[in-house]
């Protein structure tokens, strides 16, 4: 299989409020100390499936998972549950707290596979911003930065979703504009800058669209730093009519609870690609409704996998477990009805898991 | 079992077109006399599981189920419905025609429970106006009536979806603002006043934000009074991020049909609560796929039950009937499939039907 | 059973390329060379149930399918795919390069049923453009016209989703206003005028109100010329409420991925009805779970079948036969689980499938 959109796994062990943290993907801080982040649809599922990769029982409870996660190390823990993914292609996103995570490299070695650079885009203005720019030269220095930074990645990454909302004029901006934006950002901008300027950002996916590298949006549900109703990937179409952004692939990652809508544009346009990526895991089990919903209106040839695991080895191998149980649940539901013939449905599954993917990134 | 939002029970008998009507959550006035009422998810589930209660087969005709029902009289259709709920806490929103209904105590007599007050904010201050408030005293009066009033209630409720929309910027309003706007209102309140003005409105939140009980907040459909698209949980965000709303419970209400992005909140912000009350009554067969997409995101510590039955019993029976089975068969899905313990889905059922709504409202 | 919104099937046969374009609904053009439009929930359906009226086996791979299509020629598979579907009333929107489809009149006599015509506001308005009008004369003109185009059709249709969007101001507009607008379009107009301007589209619609025939609206997905977040029916809830409309069935087409809310509309104003036309073809072996979701809040004398099915006949027996396989197996399913009576089952598709149209439309 192929993760087409992950970030690393913990390079340390976390502490247990660390941990629990890591299970939710919605709020800043620590859990309330009348709930656990385990139970939770996640929370079952790490209990479940990780479990019996600790030699726990499936179902063991939260503190003995604990106990053993922590007796066992970071090391073995990755070592057991990130080869257990099955993926040998991994599409790591750097650009969140990156520091603190596996390389691409490392990943790619710890599974037994091979990790590869997505570049997030508002990252690289960042690094811009830290390194004193000036407003006159900030357009040109990131185009030259994205083309430099790369220079060996398979895709780029907006996180505009966060940081804009996805409910933009998405027309390219005028460099004048672009130069006022960054005169603004660069003069208020504190030691560790963060891009929130639509022009900016703007700009940043155009120049992109010009490099023309798939283009990998975040769509959907995520952290609590995002609007949900500002961040449907519908919010894009303006956007993926432009005849420039027609011959670049994009790709709409997580969806949920867009992922209907993510479909469509699936189908309206044939650079469009999505998943369902982090919902996945956050839905459990309920995986396999979420993934039959995906595969309603969005051709075959258009589905792809991702995790979207950040930290705990566990997302990195439930993403793929969980999506490899829901989809064959859902496809084989759908040949023992006699709605697809069973070659079609191995075909179609490899498509969505692994060659669409190859086919999207040149792998 | 706590129906943690319903209203009261009907204190007298209806005659049938009333009954038809209230059977429908939307529209105003009579069912037309080409349509039934009884001819909806609603309706069926009225004649299969309310009917042998009344001595009737399941699926009982229509006709027959009503003239059983009629003659039986009011008190004796309460006295097999209501403790056939197995509730033993009912949360009671006083605040639509609520002298046409059973008190909160007539209420939890009747059930063989206890019956607790919800104080609906808008119709505190439609009393203001009613008793010639004027308008330099109303913010300060507003904020006295709200103590005064929740002296003994366990929750307030606003239907700002029903009055505002909730498309506001729900900042806490200027006093001055508040005052302005309470001037326009008062003098244009005739004898039956209606708070529409979104100012009063974020007022009244915010006063119930400062007095601290967990506010109920209606999203999602109801009758077509609200416009749905102005009316998704989402449109709250704004409110939830601010510190002082993080103190104080949010309980979302029926939210259906943007359940799913309820769920996102309540992961996202750990004072968020949810419910698919209302919803769960009128889609009727369907009740199992509602709770379980209502079952994604949401922490399980998150997740409540309500009935919001307004009238007819039959309603807040079946609001824990249709919710027991339904919640029974998508966690037996799960266990049968392995993916949950049975003690786990134990639990859980009983966190949301029970144990989170007494920890949330102090019972 | 009457299919209450269609189009005419080839009248000549498509080349291999123009057939697979017909399979997507959404992009304009060529299929990419590397996907195939078979590969999509409509194209395995396709192969599933059309392959073996052609006396090839379900599942018959792409490539034979075409020879099969091709070597029996457009008459032969209309004679067999039309008569399949079991449908004795098309109601044909003629509105869409009906030149090059059957007639109402000559898809009824294919299929052995009869054709009725809907007449489609914004191609009469175009009539108008292209004859010349004076912006003076326009809102009459186009009342007369319709009034008379509109003599013998059992409804009309509008596609203000595609054209303007739905997120409009729905007053009816004023004649100066209507006049100015045309003055602009006309103007502007070339050789094939394209309505788009909200004014007349508007106009459009409340002339269709004061004639008093059922009005068709486009809602939800299409190909990508709308904005499918601007094409949700809820944004029409300001029209539904106006009296005038109150007294004119109103018939919401398609409307996934909204079609709950669709269900919404349908239970809060007693005139709207609505469908998942289009939908249930595209979404192939997910059908009943989208049927599924329609007969939520929706009473049942508001659900109607349509395939809006346009050029090949596989698309006017397909919506058919899977509409009546989805709707069977949802029915079942409650039935068998106790929750319907067998005979409100078989009652309530009878309703969906034929006898709510037959009233609507006074077939």
């Amino acid at each position: 299989m192929v993760d087409h959109h992950v970030h690393g796994a913990f390079a340390t062990a976390p502490d247990r409020a660390r941990f629990e943290e890591s299970l939710r993907e919605g709020p800043h801080g620590p859990v309330p100390p009348w709930m656990s982040a385990f139970d939770s649809q996640l929370g079952f599922a790490v209990r479940r499936w990780c479990a019996p990769l600790l030699d726990l029982p499936e179902h063991a409870p939260a503190d003995a998972y604990w106990e053993r996660r922590a007796a066992l190390g970071e090391a073995e823990v990755i070592a057991r549950l990130l080869p257990a993914a099955g993926v040998d292609h991994w599409l790591v996103d750097t650009g969140y707290q990156g520091d603190r995570l596996l390389s691409p490299e490392a990943l790619g070695r710890a599974a037994g596979g091979a990790g590869h650079t997505v570049v997030r885009l508002e990252a690289l203005a960042e690094t811009l911003a830290a390194a004193g720019t000036s407003a006159a030269a900030y357009p040109g220095a990131f185009r030259d930065l994205l083309h430099e930074a790369t220079r060996d990645a398979v895709a780029v990454k907006t996180v505009a979703a966060y940081r804009s909302g996805l409910d933009l004029d998405w027309s390219p901006p005028d460099l004048a504009d672009v130069e006022a934006a960054a005169a603004r950002w660069l003069a208020a901008a504190g030691p560790q800058p963060r891009l929130t300027d639509p022009v900016l950002v703007r700009h940043g996916v155009h120049c992109a669209v010009e490099r023309g590298l798939p283009i990998q949006f975040h769509t959907g549900f995520g952290d609590r730093d995002l609007d949900l109703h500002r961040v449907s990937p519908l919010l894009l179409t303006g956007l993926l009519r432009q005849p420039a952004v027609a011959a670049v692939p994009v790709m709409l990652l997580h969806c949920y609870p867009f992922h209907r809508e993510a479909g469509y544009l699936a189908q309206a346009f044939d650079q469009v690609y999505c998943d369902v990526g982090l919902a996945v895991n956050h839905v459990g089990a309920r995986a396999a409704a979420v993934v039959a919903e995906s595969m309603e209106l969005a051709p075959f040839a258009k589905l792809l996998y991702s995790s979207d695991a950040w930290g705990p080895a566990e997302l990195h191998f439930l993403g793929a477990a969980l999506w490899r149980r829901a989809t064959g649940e859902v496809v084989r539901g759908w040949v023992d009805a006699g709605d697809w013939s069973a070659a079609d449905a191995r075909r179609v599954v490899r498509m969505i898991g692994r060659d669409n993917a190859l086919r999207v990134y040149g792998l």
